[in-house]
């Protein structure tokens, strides 16, 4: 049984789930994705979904230098309340967040802020650098659309795996907290800052 | 004698100096640019000119988060070497600037950031502000250029009054850095989030 990326796609805008839980109850469901929906909701997981339409717009702002000032990041992470924002738990999440942009980069939250010419460009290397080898058509779509989902998984924040424990993507980070808490929790933006680079 | 603001932006591209200073370089010399030029040199203050060609791609990455977290400010301020960004003055500096931005707000660094149809917008609405005054065309431009070079002082950092000194810009207080220092100083770039704002 083969999960497209454009059902775990589908499936993360259904229920606010993280990639690694829909890709697994993906794989429990055979790749039926009103079943994965189920099984994420049976889990508790995707209950964020249901607070995905609530304003979150209170939160924090936080920074993080790394020693040294020669990099650093700066990052708003939204929550429902105030009084959630002011919970150590929420505090540590977002120190956390901002030292995994400090350590790992990242260039967007999430793949929708992935400008398309960026991600053409992508797929048309990966095609190049796959052609000559006689490949199935159906194979190298297959293969390109994975080269795709690590290009994403490096550049947006909320698919890298998250630096304290790579089992897990920031995104089901960013999802546990939201359980927790009972509160949509999103990242807005951030900024990071390397000397003298871009 | 009038001292025009291009008469200002000249003097300053000439010699780095900051904008109180090129004023009353400018006034001492009763508008001629050439004598404020040498004016501001004798004065010690435009060694920077000389500076200005050199790289400045050491400093430091600084942040400041407002008590209560809900503006943050990221800020990256080059210098020439490690050795000067490591002193407890270039420190000191980063610092206040970064408070200056959280404090004052500001969209640009200085005004070559500026869109120009930014400006091209706040010249016309000052003008319709000012049109039915029966104001001889020469003051209405005088007028003009005075409001604009107000608007520039609002968005632009180097441009703003310092918020511990108003009677000085922050760009004085960059270019007292830079001649204490001997060194050239620029202030490269900044984030500035406000919780839930733009």
């Amino acid at each position: 049984m083969q999960i497209t990326a454009d059902q775990v796609k589908q499936l993360r805008e259904m229920t606010g789930a993280g990639m690694m839980e829909c890709k697994k109850a993906l794989g429990e469901a055979a790749g039926d994705v009103e079943k994965a929906v189920d099984l994420l909701r049976k889990a508790g997981v995707s209950k964020a979904d249901k607070r995905a339409e609530r304003a979150a717009s209170e939160g924090l702002v936080e920074s993080y230098i790394h020693p040294g000032n020669r990099v650093g990041v700066l990052i708003e992470v939204n929550c429902e309340t105030d009084f959630v924002a002011r919970t150590p738990e929420f505090g540590a999440l977002v120190r956390d967040l901002a030292m995994q942009v400090a350590a790992a980069g990242a260039d967007y939250v999430r793949r929708e802020e992935v400008p398309a010419d960026r991600i053409a460009r992508e797929r048309d290397i990966f095609r190049a650098q796959l052609e000559g080898q006689n490949k199935p058509a159906n194979m190298l779509d297959k293969i390109v659309d994975g080269k795709v989902d690590k290009f994403y998984s490096e550049v947006c924040l909320m698919e890298q795996p998250y630096i304290k424990d790579d089992k897990r993507t920031v995104g089901d980070l960013v999802t546990e907290a939201a359980s927790k808490t009972g509160e949509n929790i999103v990242v807005r933006r951030f900024a990071r800052f390397r000397l003298g680079q871009e």
